[in-house]
């Protein structure tokens, strides 16, 4: 089984990712808000690698029909219509419109993660989901990869977590034990955790600083495993539904 | 307690290390090489982070009382004197010498943890002696960092299980379960191998890369915890021990 994971998607060589299935998580916030978009019927997220590319696909786009959010250290751009908070992705604000997304480390993950020979957006709202979507691969002889975004460079916990709990329900607990580096790292924390993760969630560095910023209802939203068994797949430069 | 770990030192910004004690981890093998050489009587180890700058170095060196060794992808360099087997580098081989190290990942993390206000190294060898000494300077309110050198940009599982180990024996486990992310995920790590530490060990991507190139003892040296209770301290650009 080629499933690998790796642990901060800054300073990663692409070349690491041809040929493969990627799973990009950003636990906390940008996997959350494209899932919970497009279960409530956006017809398409675009990630934005940054401001400069977000501006161009915004004015490229029908204002009836499209949504510009993000967010940089937390907060609401100036000028955004929405932040990247998934409670402010209903389906009133998002349903028939395509949504231009940039956040500071998931949206340029996902962009990334087109070096890959398909990429799905992994979290904890659809962990059975993608889990399904990534066995059918591995069993398929396609070797996968579950990119966490990090944070800044660095390793998240809620996204390692995340990779963990992928990692136990697609490859079975004793596999998960014997794959690489990082991928026994993030199973390690899994098992660790996973009989209090909501609890585990909220130890996390950037749960606290959303908890600052007044988003601590974003981290319990986020926390829900398999709330939306959805899965949004990277077409192109936009990430759709998959048809079931 | 101001107590951080960084799981890759790669690609991380030297301001992160500025004011901070730093212990620089490389398990496999440069820490417990540089740990070894100075336990056998080397006067000082000089890590260099580059081929070019190992030349200058051993070109200015005496060789009478100098050895220079180093290793990329495993194997000694051509025209070296020493791999970086740290079993190469007993007291025959290192009493009353200067030693020059390049290695692929763990020298170029030691010149990099000159931007810290101060550097030691650390690894299994000597957890205890590094444990004692970064308790001390947290307890007069230094803050401290435990520089995992990992492996070519990515984590290594041998490095973050050695720094849950400190983290533990500094912090105490249920202080290291509350610290930031990438401690917390060292520190589940040693929690879930803690009974089992040496076979954990013989699970990494690198230990399987060193028993196909014949260096499997190393690795079973390697593991030894408190083997050699010494503290190699960073001088400018020389590592030698502290005296106690």
């Amino acid at each position: 089984m080629d499933l690998d994971v790796v642990l901060s998607a800054r300073a990663l060589d692409p070349d690491a990712l041809r040929g493969r299935l990627v799973v990009v998580v950003d636990v906390l916030r940008a996997s959350s808000t494209v899932i919970t978009a497009l279960a409530n019927g956006a017809r398409a997220v675009i990630p934005a690698a940054d401001l400069g590319e977000a501006a161009r696909l915004a004015a490229s786009l029908d204002p009836e029909v499209s949504l510009v959010g993000g967010e940089r250290g937390g907060a609401k751009l100036a000028g955004y219509a929405a932040g990247n908070s998934p409670l402010e992705y209903g389906p009133e604000a998002v349903g028939g419109r395509t949504v231009v997304l940039t956040t500071s480390n998931g949206t340029a993950a996902m962009a990334f993660a087109r070096a890959g020979a398909s990429a799905v957006v992994g979290a904890f709202l659809n962990a059975g989901a993608v889990a399904a979507h990534l066995r059918a691969a591995l069993d398929a002889g396609t070797p996968a990869t579950v990119l966490c975004a990090g944070s800044g460079g660095r390793v998240s916990l809620e996204d390692t977590l995340c990779a963990g709990l992928l990692l136990d329900r697609t490859a079975g607990p004793e596999a998960a034990a014997r794959l690489g580096d990082s991928a026994q790292i993030a199973h390690a924390l899994y098992r660790g955790s996973q009989d209090h993760l909501a609890r585990a969630l909220f130890g996390a560095e950037h749960t606290q600083h959303l908890i600052r910023l007044g988003f601590a209802d974003d981290v319990t939203y986020c926390a829900r495993i398999d709330a939306l068994p959805v899965l949004p797949v990277l077409r192109d430069t936009q990430i759709v539904l998959a048809h079931p």
